[in-house]
């Protein structure tokens, strides 16, 4: 993938002009829907991803034939300051066992019958630790932004956006901080696994980068100063994927935090997005409850990589199936009710 | 299928010989499970599926190439006190649509790579209405839960397991009550989508049927006395199973209160057994906790058919295909924690 160029006010510039949902998709589905052979409502949340995705694919019924997992690996500066439970090294590890096909997402991607592309943003060079300043330059964020929007391959029907990066749940925890406030508490978790003192180290690098990287004033430039290389090229997918129609499912807490940038930004940025499961990082569910997003899934998962995006595929596939095979009442003469 | 021929006598028999799990293949299963590429519990509800499927297949690791989904058809009497918002003659219908590939399972079927067979039990001679006595008599009771039996084919290796009956989510209140206490309005439900005066009748008839029918003494006798046809070929399936090695996922209220008929006989009847998904009928989670299943989805569905079981093969196989694809740490050169 070449280098792209881009500046953090060209992002600014594409988050105001994304594109609403199509009308006459949603409401072509809302009448089939009525019309097939079950109660009404009896699909619960099956009927609601239909219209969704018809809403954001811009047709009727929805198709999910072509669905991709992407994962953005990223390293950060911070994860010196012992906030993880794994070295850094373990970013291009995991990457190399992506790769291999030995993964929890490969095995997952293969049970859903997606595909899995992983995009790696200069693993030598993690961001600048963000307890000591902003963690990129506006460059290296507004970059990071377009490669991921690079990564959106038009023809997609669906996108499970996840990512990997050896402390990106402080990450996460600070951008969610800063972008919804509280405390650090509120937002540390355990991530790949740290408790007593090492999650202590973990709350306080959180406050610290919060307090140090000051009011950024602005969703981007919090984004700039307290995210990561992997983050904000998933802030940079979410925006190409609404430009391109491809309803998007993200992942757990860093992969939510970075969409919810868009969603500071822009209440309704995140309209064409579901998330797909709720994480057991606890910060996760603060941060779905603030977005206004009820998750898909809820397995204790709290791996990252994709995983519960993955998985919820197949939520969002059998909704399409649903949908578009079932037979009408009166195609299959069964009666209605009464 | 050839007419069984059973006495309830020697369903109790099989009742109490059901197998245990295998400890050998689960304990493998949790070894394996400590080495794969990701921190110790981070694929959460995963983790405790593979194990679970290792120990009631009786290998590790378990494997789901063969998964299935039955549903079973039959009439009840009770449904000519309007307690659906349906006629009884729905239940053909859909049996017809269910032959013709028109119905919510078919297509979940295919979206989840399973198989489906659907099984009707005489759907022109309903039960009795059991307002007014037992619903089944002791050999009909008995020869339902045998043809249940024999419908388990083995060499499967994951059953979902549904219903079809208009009238049901009656009977599985009127079962519910009978087994667990409480009242009707406790258990009573929209079923199909009755309200107000109908909701009224229904849990008059729920109150009016265990009344009659008194205290059973026996769980087989109460699934007799308020049970299906559809439902005791349900309970008989469960059994058949455990016998077989293959675990089952249920479906929602009427499925799982089929199921709950030999919990209350044997509080270890169900271990085999995982709750697909919690329905919106309001009864299930009520039934849920009291057989202390916690359910893998909780999407708002309330169709029946099968269809909340048949949405969870999804997460069963890819628990299944994580721990079996997954690389260990030391084949993919991860570092460990610390």
């Amino acid at each position: 993938m070449p280098d792209p160029i881009a500046t953090l006010d060209e992002m600014r510039r594409i988050l105001a002009m994304l594109p609403g949902p199509d009308l006459a998709a949603r409401a072509a589905t809302i009448e089939r829907e009525r019309q097939l052979t079950k109660p009404a409502g009896a699909l619960g949340r099956l009927e609601t991803l239909a219209e969704w995705l018809a809403s954001w694919q811009g047709r009727s019924p929805p198709e999910v034939r072509r669905p991709r997992t992407i994962v953005f690996a990223a390293n950060h500066g911070v994860a010196a300051r012992g906030v993880s439970a794994y070295p850094p090294a373990v970013t291009a590890q995991m990457v190399a066992n992506f790769a291999a096909g030995g993964a929890a997402v490969n095995q997952l991607c293969t049970s859903v019958d997606a595909d899995l592309r992983v995009y790696e943003l200069d693993l030598d060079h993690p961001t600048v630790d963000f307890t000591t300043g902003p963690a990129m330059t506006a460059e290296g964020c507004a970059r990071a932004m377009a490669y991921g929007m690079m990564a959106v391959e038009p023809g997609l029907d669906l996108l499970a956006l996840g990512e990997m990066g050896i402390g990106n749940t402080t990450a996460a925890a600070a951008l969610s901080l800063a972008l919804f406030g509280g405390t650090g508490a509120d937002w540390a978790g355990p991530g790949t696994g740290v408790a007593g003192s090492a999650l202590a180290a973990k709350t306080a690098a959180i406050d610290a980068a919060v307090a140090i990287n000051g009011p950024a004033g602005d969703a981007l430039e919090t984004l700039r100063r307290l995210g990561g290389y992997e983050l904000a090229a998933i802030a940079g997918a979410v925006m190409a994927a609404r430009l391109a129609r491809i309803p998007v499912v993200l992942d757990g807490f860093a992969a939510t935090a970075a969409a919810a940038v868009l969603f500071a930004a822009d209440r309704n940025a995140l309209d064409h997005c579901v998330v797909g499961h709720c994480s057991a990082e606890p910060g996760h569910r603060r941060l779905l409850d603030r977005i206004g997003k009820q998750p898909l899934l809820d397995l204790g998962m709290r791996l990252g990589e994709g995983s519960g995006a993955t998985l919820a595929i197949a939520v969002v596939k059998a909704a399409a199936a649903c949908h578009a095979g079932m037979a009408t009442f009166a195609e299959a003469g069964v009666s209605g009710p009464g």
